[in-house]
């Protein structure tokens, strides 16, 4: 439980820290937050020098390009842009080589920073630049979809895709600072809303009870509409601040932090095995939620009530809970061996024993897996 | 004078560590290490996975690709070589490419381990595949020529080319282990083995004294067959833990480290302006040191006496004491303005004070560069 300092007013500024014993960092999260963006940057502890590099996409860049360069500008810093091509299949090491060339044109140094000013796609490839800049300069991370601001921005993981696998280029590379300004998800296609909330309900059955009972009082889920100010401001500090803790705790990935692969190891099968086209992201971890409770429950870790409560919270997302149809279900668990994580030939599974707590397992046969996937299937 | 613990006698093994505290390592440094090193790998301190990727180039593997995989597979890990085009114009992002493929094809996990068996573009390249494959696997350097032996396989920074500039794609990527076989000199071309001495005398005139006094001491420099066996073992262990000493006090240069670039303000100009073609970089940083020392002379911080033993120690080494013809003098001074370590506009020297010692100093006006420039002209 680890929200007790949080105050749960609606609109109030909130900062949660990022524990870290060689780099602490803040998190800021506050509505407006963007139009303030330099102030924070002319903290002397953040020791940022003159030159600030923007990176973004299109649309994102028209809605909130101009406040941020504003905002960073005025506060003394000379700043460019660079502005990449939307969607996860430019989050390639081509893409990196733009931001580079941007960063050779105006000199960046070592003191100098790029601001990733986008969701996960802008946030890892734009971590990933500045962590291969002259090895390694400052990014800020300023995510604008709900995903990126309670995951993908904390905790430092930066990278792009080879072409044969997501994510199997990359590095560690913490921000200096993370920007959230929750009323830019005001702008947020509803999917991609949805896609977010599948990792804040990853973090209330892996983490959070407390954040998961607060979703379960809501009457809808489905959209940002629908969510109040200080249920949206809960959604995103408890989130953060869940993030947060797992990170300091593990920086490098070598033990807790895996238990925030909750629902991903099947969830990325699914996206994988439908060319990441039909689910996207959180469409696949909320299937994948729904796999590992079923798991779980068959495994007799987790109550079959508290798993029901899991699936509905997920269904009140309007998040799916069946496989895909145009899925060849026997693929499904050879595709796990391919995983990343699997270590020594094994998968391994998060899985949860009450809501708020899970562990991690090598032991779930394909025996157990097979038919979880049937019961799964589209009707 | 750090070396007090390295035993002289020639062909004894010999271990330097490294002593960083999140993750120390050693530089083990033989006669015959070659054909030892998956014995080395075997150690279980060093974790390694099974998987090894053994990086090279065609000129390198035909000598000794052979005995290393075969130690490799012997020890019961299982091998597979990326071979890449010998030259400093290949340490591009496209041949991060091609490790990576590598990489990829034989399905390296975290846990794998990559073995730089090269020079210092190879140690470079491996280095930085390794850092940014699944956010950063194993690496093992082990350096065939003099100058990766002695500088760039020490220290963890990596990197690639940018097609306008030098190194300035890169990361900080600690190797697990660094294994040195002095034996392999043997087949390294004259001229690359009077580069790397251009880094062994920095180290005597930035660090070691009594470095300085046994090069001194010998009669010739030259080429490696007029090296004593002794010599070559002080030679390689001291500039070692000259290195590893300071790479353990500053990992990421944020201060001390920038006195390993002594000679290399200059040098750096000097190869830049000739296109990379005419001097190579071991060359630039002689003529760099003999520049460097009579900037130091001109502001009263060195004597002529031992700024005169300097560079006789650098002409014994048959390396350049003087700018090459081709060199627009005019063109220095602007030039050093672009160098990656510029800070507010200010260039930065790394000056002797005495034989074993230096400072880094800012107020090195171009008044007093342009007539020690003069000075080395051509004749
Ligand atoms: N680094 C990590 O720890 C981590 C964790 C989870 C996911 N990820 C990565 O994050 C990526 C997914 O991130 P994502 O879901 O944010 O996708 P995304 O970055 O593609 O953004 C989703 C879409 O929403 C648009 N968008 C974003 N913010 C907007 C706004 N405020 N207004 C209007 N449109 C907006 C984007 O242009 C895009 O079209 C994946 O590449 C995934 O691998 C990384
Ligand atoms: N990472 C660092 O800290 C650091 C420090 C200094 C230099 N560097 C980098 O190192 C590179 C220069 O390294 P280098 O001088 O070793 O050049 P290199 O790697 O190009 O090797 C020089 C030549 O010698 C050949 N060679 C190497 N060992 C041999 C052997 N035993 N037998 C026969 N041929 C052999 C190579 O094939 C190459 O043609 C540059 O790219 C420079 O930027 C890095
Ligand atoms: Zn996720
Ligand atoms: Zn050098």
């Amino acid at each position: 439980m680890p929200a007790s300092n949080l105050n749960p007013a609606a609109n109030a500024a909130q900062t949660i820290t990022v524990e870290l014993p060689q780099n602490p960092y803040n998190i800021s999260i506050a509505n407006g937050n963007l139009a303030t963006i330099g102030t924070a940057m002319q903290n002397p502890q953040l020791k940022l020098g003159r030159k600030v590099l923007v990176v973004s996409n299109p649309t994102i860049f028209k809605h909130y390009g101009q406040i941020v360069v504003a905002a960073i500008e005025a506060a003394g810093f000379s700043v460019n842009s660079c502005i990449l091509p939307a969607g996860e299949r430019y989050k390639t090491p081509a893409s990196i080589q733009k931001i580079h060339d941007a960063a050779l044109e105006m000199r960046l140094e070592r003191s100098s920073t790029m601001v990733a000013l986008g969701g996960g796609v802008i946030g890892d490839m734009t971590g990933f630049a500045a962590a291969t800049w002259l090895r390694g300069i400052n990014v800020i991370q300023v995510p604008t979809s709900l995903l990126a601001m309670v995951d993908s921005s904390i905790g430092g993981k930066t990278g792009v895709n080879h072409p044969k696998g997501k994510n199997l280029i990359g590095a560690f590379h913490q921000p200096k600072l993370v920007v959230i300004d929750p009323t830019v998800l005001k702008t947020l296609p509803a999917r991609e809303f949805r896609a977010g909330m599948a990792e804040v309900i990853k973090y209330g059955v892996n983490w959070d009870k407390a954040l998961f009972e607060h979703m379960e009082a809501a009457k809808r889920l489905d959209q940002l509409r629908y969510v109040s100010e200080a249920l949206l401001n809960t959604i995103i500090t408890h989130s953060c601040q869940a993030k947060a803790v797992v990170v300091a705790k593990d920086e490098k990935e070598s033990g807790l932090r895996e238990i925030l692969n909750y629902g991903h190891t099947i969830g990325h099968a699914v996206e994988s095995l439908t060319g990441y086209r039909v689910v996207n992201h959180g469409e696949g971890v909320g299937i994948g939620m729904v796999a590992a409770g079923e798991i779980a429950v068959e495994m007799g870790w987790w109550s079959r009530e508290e798993c029901d409560r899991q699936n509905i919270l997920i269904e009140k997302c309007h998040l799916p809970t069946r496989l895909p149809a145009i899925i060849d279900i026997s693929a499904v668990v050879p595709k796990l061996q391919t995983d990343k994580k699997v270590k020594a030939g094994k998968v391994r599974f998060v899985l949860p024993k009450q809501i708020g707590t899970v562990a991690v397992t090598d032991q779930v046969t394909p025996e157990i897996i097979q038919p979880v996937l049937q019961q799964l299937a589209s009707a």
